[in-house]
C-alpha cells in the first residue's frame, strides 16, 4: 500500500471569530476542540494514519510564523508557505508537487484545519476506506456528509451508484453543486441523494496530477513547475510557478471536471465551525440556552439571559443580565457583543474596525 | 460670619455601576468628571468657598482606605469613618459633632459625593446665598432643583413662598415629599412649586443641632455623645455612640419635622448619575445615539447601533455591531452586559454574580 500523506489547509482569514481570531491567530489556533486548538485536534486526529513525518500544514506567510507559537512541536519543515492567497487550486497544486517530491506514487488526504470531526475511531475507520479506494481504483475521493438541514452555507455532492452494491457508503459522485439558495437546498435534502462537501478528499498523486491536467491544464503545469523547482531545490521557483498558478478553487478547477470521483459519506459528527453560534457544539449549555466557551481562568455569569453565547479567555468574566440571543466575546483587549443573527456578517464589523483605524486590533 | 465647612458623605455601596464600580471603588472614585473622578470633582467644586482644612469626607472603612489611593493629597484626618452604615441621619450626627468639636458656631454644608454639578460658578453663587441664609436666620437650608420630567426616583420638595419678595429663587420649604409613584409626580411637576430634593443641605452647628433635638430626640443625644467622646478623644465611645444612633435617613429624622426649612432652587445642571443610561450626561455621543464613556486609552467601535452605552477604562476596545439600547461595559477583569432599561436594576445581577461565588469580582 502506498505511504499515506496528510496535508491541512490552514489559510482562513480569521474574521468570522473576531476578536477571538485575529489575522496571527485564525479559527484553527483557537482552543474549541476541548483544551486543544482545532489545528492540533486535526493532526491529533490523523495520528492513527499518518507518519508524523508525513502530515504537512499549508498556510500563508502570517499564520507559519505564528505556527511555532501554536504547536512548538510540529517540525518546521513541514509547514508548506503559500507565497500569496490564490484561493485552494494553487494551494493543492503546491503540496501536490511538495509530496510528488518526495514520494510520486503516495496517498494524500486533504483536510481544513479548522473542522471539528468526533468521534477519532469513526473517522479512522472512514479514512482508512477512502484511502484503499483512492489508491486501487485512481480515484478522486470526497467525503460527504448527511445534510440535517437544508443549509445555504455549504456546498453540495450529489450521489450516484455505489461503487460495489455490497458497501452503499462509497458512492460515485454525479456532480458538485455549488453554495445553493434556500429553495434549492431544501429540494437536495428532500432528494435524498445529495450530501454536503466536507472539503476533505483523498486521492493519489498520480491521480490528482492526471485530474488537474484535464480540469485545467494551467494548474497542471503550475504543479509540474512547482515539482521541478522543487527538486531543483529553488524556492524562488516555486513561489513563482504558485503565483502564475490560476487563481481559483479545487472544487471548480479540478473535482467538478474530474473523470471519476467518488464520495465516502461520512458517519461522524462535523462542524466547519462557521461562526460564533456554532460554539454550542463546543461549549457548555445552561438550562436557560446560554452557551460558554471559557478558556484560561475565563467566567461568566447570565442572569434572567436566554440564547447567548459567552466566549472569553484569560482571567476575565463576562456577565450578562436580561439579554437574549447576543454573542459576547472577551479575548485580549477587545469585546465584542452582537446578536447572534448577525455573526455570520461579522466581516462588516472588522471592515468597520478597520476603518476607524484600529488595525492594530486585527 | 461663621466658618464655613463642607461635609462630602461618600457611603455609596456602588452595585449600580457595576464591574465599572466595585466595593472598593463605588461610584463616587470613578473618572465620570471630565478627567476627574465625582469626588475630586466635589471637592474642587468647593474649593471657592471652603479652606481646604474645613473639607471633610465621611465614608464607610473600605472606602476610608480606598481614599488615598484616589486622592493622595486628600489629608487623612479630614476623613471620618462610619463604624456601620445606619442610613444618613448616624453619618449627619457624626459630622455635626466632628466640625462642632473643633467649632461650635460653624456653617457646614453636606453633601453628596457622587453628583455632577456644572457650572461652578453658579454652584458657588448659589452656596454662598444658602450659607448666607443659614447663618443669618437660623434655618436649616436645602438646594432644589426645578424638575425636568416627572421623575420617579427622586423625593420632591414642596416649596411656599419666597423668603423675601426681592429673592423668588429662596423660598420657605413646606413639605419633603418621598419618591412618588409617576401620576403623582406628574402632579407635583404641573404644579409648579415642586422641585427635586438634590440631597445638598446647608445649616449651622446650632440649627442642625436643635433640629436633631427636635425632629429626633435619640439622635440629637447620639450626636451629643460623640461630640463629648470627641472632645475626651475617645474613639471607641464615638463608634459607641453612631452604633446606638437610630438607623434612619436625615431628610425622615430632621428635615420633615423641623420647625424652619428654607429652599434655594439651584439653577445648576445637575446630575446625580443614577446609573448606566445617565452617562450620556458625561460621554461622547455619536449621530447614532451611541454614548461612548472612554478612560486611560480605551476605545470603541459602533457598527450599524444606536442608542448604546459604551463604557471602558485601559487599553482594551469594545466593538459593537448591530445591537440597540444596550449597556456594555468593559473594566478590569469583568465584561458586563446589559439592556438600557434594566440598567436600573443592576443589583439583580451583582446578587447573581455573589451567589455564583463571584465575589472577588464585586
Amino acid at each position: 500500500m502506498p505511504t499515506l500523506h496528510a496535508v491541512i489547509m490552514a489559510g482562513g482569514s480569521g474574521t468570522r471569530f473576531w476578536p477571538a481570531s485575529r489575522k496571527k491567530r485564525p479559527k484553527q489556533f483557537l482552543p474549541l476542540a476541548g483544551g486543544l486548538t482545532l489545528i492540533e485536534a486535526t493532526v491529533q486526529r490523523l495520528a492513527p494514519l499518518c507518519a508524523p513525518e508525513n502530515i504537512w500544514i499549508v498556510t500563508n506567510p502570517v499564520q507559519a510564523r505564528a505556527l511555532p507559537k501554536v504547536m512548538p512541536s510540529f517540525p518546521r519543515h513541514q509547514i508548506m508557505v503559500e507565497p500569496e492567497a490564490r484561493d485552494t487550486a494553487p494551494c493543492v497544486a503546491l503540496a501536490t508537487a511538495t509530496i510528488a517530491a518526495k514520494d510520486p506514487e503516495a496517498t494524500m488526504v486533504l483536510l481544513p484545519a479548522d473542522h471539528l470531526i468526533t468521534p477519532i475511531t469513526a473517522f479512522t475507520t472512514m479514512l482508512q476506506r477512502a484511502v484503499q479506494i483512492a489508491s486501487d481504483q485512481k480515484t478522486l475521493v470526497t467525503f460527504g456528509i448527511t445534510p440535517d438541514h437544508p443549509a445555504t452555507g455549504y456546498g453540495y455532492i450529489e450521489c450516484g451508484q455505489p461503487l460495489d452494491a455490497s458497501e452503499p457508503q462509497a458512492m460515485a459522485a454525479v456532480r458538485f453543486r455549488e453554495k445553493p439558495d434556500l429553495e434549492t437546498a431544501k429540494q437536495f435534502v428532500a432528494a435524498g441523494n445529495f450530501l454536503w462537501n466536507s472539503g476533505i478528499f483523498v486521492w493519489s498523486i498520480p491521480a490528482i496530477r492526471d485530474a488537474m491536467n484535464v480540469g485545467n491544464p494551467d494548474l497542471g503545469k503550475a504543479a509540474l513547475a512547482m515539482l521541478n523547482a522543487l527538486l531543483q531545490n529553488k524556492p524562488a521557483a516555486v513561489r513563482r510557478a504558485f503565483r502564475a498558478a490560476p487563481k481559483t478553487s479545487i472544487d471548480y478547477a479540478v473535482m467538478e471536471r474530474a473523470r471519476s470521483v467518488a464520495v465516502v459519506r461520512a458517519n461522524v459528527q462535523w462542524d466547519d465551525i462557521g461562526s460564533f453560534p456554532a460554539l454550542t457544539a463546543v461549549g457548555t449549555t445552561d438550562d436557560h440556552g446560554n452557551t460558554a466557551v471559557l478558556r484560561g481562568g475565563a467566567r461568566s455569569v447570565a442572569c434572567e439571559s436566554n440564547g447567548n453565547i459567552l466566549y472569553a479567555e484569560g482571567k476575565r468574566t463576562i456577565a450578562v443580565f436580561g439579554v437574549t440571543d447576543l454573542v459576547v466575546v472577551a479575548v485580549g483587549d477587545a469585546v465584542m457583543v452582537c446578536p447572534k443573527d448577525r455573526a455570520g456578517d461579522l466581516k462588516t464589523l472588522v471592515r468597520r474596525v478597520e476603518q476607524d483605524g484600529f488595525a492594530d486590533l486585527l
